[in-house]
C-alpha cells in the first residue's frame, strides 16, 4: 500500500472537489484507503507509485489515451524536440496543418475540415455548436456518452434517469441552465423506433452517438439511422473519441460501413498528450464561421505532434489488429476461468475494451475483492481493460492466473463463504457521488 | 516574406475552417498576404519562420501565455522531465496537488478549493457551472471576454451587438440554443449603474467580470460590484485567464484589494503550456460534486508541471514588476514619439499589455502599415505589446526607433500622403470575419 499516496489523497480531497479532475480515476472507484493513487513513473505496461513500487496496468491505459503504451518513446521524442524548438509562439504551427491532412485522409471520402480542441468534453461542444448552427435547430437526439458540457447534460434537466444508460444513474443537473430543458433527447441502443419516434416527435436537427458502446449493433441499427438522417436532412455526427483507433485506422464506423457527417477523435489521438479532434463535411464544417469557437491552447504545438507521430506509429504497426487480437484472448479467457469455476459473468465491450461484470448481488464487492487481490500482486485491475500493443500474451497469462485463482475465491463466496471478511477496506463506488 | 508559410496558409483554409484554431493567430489580423504564419521555433523573444528568417516578437507573445519568454528552460525542462517519466497514467499525478496548494496560498485568504482545465473557454465554464449551482439561479451579469462557449456567447442571442464592447461587433450566434436567451447581461466598464439596474430588473445568482481590460476602475467600480454582490448574495467571479501574474503574483485584484469569491487563471499560468485554473471559496467550490465535471485530459501531468516551475520562477525574479516596468517605458515612449510628430493616439490596457490605437479614419491601414514596415525591418508587430521579461531596454528601444520612423510617415500621410500607395498587400482585418 501506497502510505504516501493515501496521504496525498486525503489533502486533496479538502482542497480539490472530488479530489482530482477525472471520475475514473478517483481510487474510491477501484479500491478505496488502498489503492495507490498517485504515480511517480509510467512506461510500457508499468505504473511507479510515489514510494517506487512497481505495477502493472491491467486497467484503464490512463482511461484510453495509451494505446502504444506508457512513454512511448517515438512519440515523447518528437514532443521533446518541439519543445526544444518552442511549443508556442505568436505564429501558428505548421503540425496542425499536418495533422488535419492526415485526418482527411482517413476519413476519405467524406471527411473534408477539421478542428481541434484539446480534451474530448471540448471537442463534443465544438461539434455540437458547429452542427445546430448548419442545421439550424437547437434540438439534437443522442446515444453514448458525450462529456460533461451543459448541451449534453441537459438531456437530464426534466428527469435525472435520462442518461442513465449513457453516463450514469441519478446525475443531478445542478449549474446546467434550464432553458436548455427540451434539447436533447437521448434514445437507447439498438433501439432504433426510438430514435424514428423523437424525430417524429420533435425538431431534431443532429444525432450524435456512440458508435459501439457494450454492444454489438444489431438489425442494421446503424444503417438505419444513417438512413433516415438521409432522408431528414439530419447531421449525423459519430463520437469516437472513445472507440477510435480501438479496431481500424480510424473511426470503428469503417468496420461497419457507415459514414456519418461530422465525427470527433480524442484518447487515444496523441497517445495520452491532450489532441482531440472534430473532423466533418466542407458544408456543415464552414458553419464554425458563422459563429465564434477560439482558444489560445488550441493552438499549443505539443498535441499536434504528438497526433501526427502517434497516426504515424499506429498506422505502420496495425496497433488496432493488435489489440483487437490481446482484447479477444482476453475475453476468451475470462470466460473459460468462469465457466471453470461455474462464475455466471456478462463480457461486454468492444475487443480491444473488454470487461466483465460478475451476475451476483455483491457483484460490488467481489469486483472490490479483484482490485484488492490483484494489487497485492502488483497488478492494477478492476474488470475492464483498455488494451495497448505493450500487453502482450505473458503479461496477460500472468494477469489471468491470478484472476483464475480470485474466480475459484469468488465461486466459493457465491457458494457461502463470506466475502466480507475478505476485504481490507470500504466496497468500490459503482458510479458518481459525492466523495469527502 | 515567407512563401511556404502563404502556400500551406492558403491550403489550411480549405481544410480548416478560419484556418486554425485561434483568431488573433490570423495572418489576416495583421498583415494579409504577407505574414509569416507559421513558425519553425521560437525562443526568448524570437520567432524563426518556415524559411528560418528570424523575428523580433514585438506582439502578442502567444497570445499573452508566454510572461517569461518562449521555450523557458526550467520550465521546458521540468516538463521534458515529466515526459521521460511518463506524463499520463491510470493514477494521478501529484504536480495537480501541488498546483492547487500554490493557487491557493496565492488567493490567501478566501481562495480554497482548486478546479484545473486546459484551455481559458473550459475554465470559465467551469466556473460558471459551479456558480450557477452554487447559486441556484442561471442569470448571470458579464464584463468582458469569457471565450467561446454557449453560456457566454448567448448574450447576444436577442441582440448581435450585446457583445460589441466585450468581445467583437456584429457576432453572429448561430448555434448557440435559444433556450439560453436572456440568461446573461452584459455590462459596461465603470458603468455601476447599469449593473445595479441589471440586479434590480433580474434575477442574477452570479457576476462574472474581467478586473481590468482597457481602462482603469474609477469611482470605486470595483468597491462598489463587491459590495452589492455581497449584499444581495451573489457570487463574484474575476476573470484573471488574461490579466492574472501581469501586475502582481495572482490576479491584478490585489493590486485593487478587492477579493472576488471565485477566480480564474489561464493564459500566463504555464508559460506557454495549455493550464487553466478556477479557485474559488469552499461552500462555493464543493457545488461541484453536485454536478458532472469530468474530462481525461484534465488530468495529463505536463500542464500541472508546467505551472508549477512558471510560478517559481514568477515568483523568484518577480516577473510582474519586470513586465509592468518595461510596459509603462513602452507606453511612455509611445507617446513621446506620437508627440514629436504631433500624432493622436489613444494609450490604452495596463502597463504590461499595452496597446494603442492612431486617431484616424485610416486606423486600420496605419497599423497595417505598421505590421508591414516592422516586418520588414524583421520584427513581428501591430499596436499592442504582450510584455515579457526577455524584453530588454535594448530590444524595445530598437523597435521605438523603428515606430518613430513609422509614425513620421503616418504623420505625412494624415497631412495628405497617399497610405494606399505604401501598403503592399491587402489592410488588416478588426474583427471576427469569414475568410476563405
Amino acid at each position: 500500500m501506497s502510505k504516501k499516496g493515501q496521504e496525498i489523497w486525503a489533502k486533496a480531497k479538502k482542497i480539490i472537489p472530488g479530489g482530482n479532475m477525472i471520475l475514473s480515476k478517483r481510487p474510491e472507484m477501484f479500491l478505496p484507503d488502498q489503492w495507490p493513487v498517485y504515480f511517480s513513473k509510467a512506461k510500457g505496461y508499468n505504473i511507479w507509485d510515489l514510494e517506487n513500487n512497481k505495477y502493472v496496468d491491467m486497467s484503464l491505459m490512463g482511461v484510453g489515451t495509451n494505446i502504444l503504451g506508457y512513454g512511448h518513446e517515438e512519440v515523447d521524442n518528437a514532443v521533446i524536440e518541439n519543445i526544444k524548438n518552442g511549443n508556442m509562439s505568436t505564429l501558428n504551427c505548421k503540425e496542425e496543418f499536418i495533422l488535419a491532412e492526415k485526418l482527411i485522409e482517413i476519413n476519405t471520402p467524406w471527411g473534408e475540415m477539421v478542428k481541434f480542441a484539446r480534451s474530448g468534453g471540448e471537442a463534443n461542444a465544438i461539434a455540437i455548436r458547429i452542427a445546430r448552427a448548419a442545421s439550424g435547430k437547437d434540438q439534437i437526439a443522442i446515444c453514448g456518452y458525450h462529456g460533461w458540457h451543459d448541451w449534453y447534460l441537459s438531456a437530464n434537466l426534466n428527469n435525472k434517469d435520462k442518461l442513465e444508460s449513457h453516463l450514469l444513474p441519478n446525475l443531478e443537473t445542478c449549474g446546467v441552465p434550464r432553458g436548455l430543458a427540451n434539447t436533447v433527447f437521448p434514445f437507447s441502443y439498438n433501439n432504433f423506433s426510438e430514435l424514428e419516434s423523437i424525430i417524429e416527435n420533435n425538431d431534431i436537427g443532429v444525432v450524435k452517438m456512440e458508435v459501439v458502446r457494450t454492444q454489438e449493433p444489431t438489425d442494421d441499427f446503424l444503417q438505419k439511422i444513417r438512413e433516415i438522417t438521409k432522408k431528414k436532412n439530419i447531421i449525423l455526427i459519430f463520437d469516437e473519441c472513445t472507440s477510435g483507433f480501438r479496431e481500424t485506422y480510424g473511426g470503428i464506423s469503417k468496420k461497419y460501413q457507415v459514414q456519418p457527417d461530422m465525427t470527433m477523435f480524442g484518447k487515444a489521438l496523441g497517445n495520452g498528450y491532450g489532441i482531440t479532434a472534430v473532423i466533418g463535411k466542407k458544408e456543415i464544417m464552414e458553419h464554425a464561421q458563422s459563429s465564434f469557437i477560439s482558444s489560445t491552447f488550441w493552438s499549443e504545438r505539443t498535441g499536434f505532434t504528438a497526433g501526427i507521430k502517434t497516426l504515424e506509429v499506429m498506422q505502420a504497426m496495425k496497433s488496432w489488429e493488435i489489440i483487437t487480437k490481446n482484447g479477444k484472448y482476453i475475453k476468451d479467457n475470462w470466460k473459460k476461468i468462469a465457466d471453470q469455476y461455474d462464475l455466471g459473468i456478462d463480457i461486454w465491450g468492444i475487443d480491444a475494451l473488454p470487461g466483465f461484470t460478475i451476475k451476483s448481488k455483491n457483484y460490488l464487492k467481489y469486483k472490490t475483492y479483484i482490485s484488492q487481490t490483484m494489487l497485492e500482486n502488483k497488478i492494477l485491475a478492476s474488470n475492464a481493460v483498455y488494451v495497448s500493443i505493450v500487453h502482450d500474451k505473458k503479461i496477460i497469462d500472468e494477469y489471468l492466473q491470478i484472476l483464475s485463482e480470485i474466480f475459484k475465491t469468488i465461486k466459493e463466496c457465491e457458494d457461502g463463504r463470506n466475502i466480507d471478511s475478505l476485504l481490507k477496506g470500504p466496497v468500490c463506488q459503482s458510479g458518481f457521488k459525492r466523495i469527502n
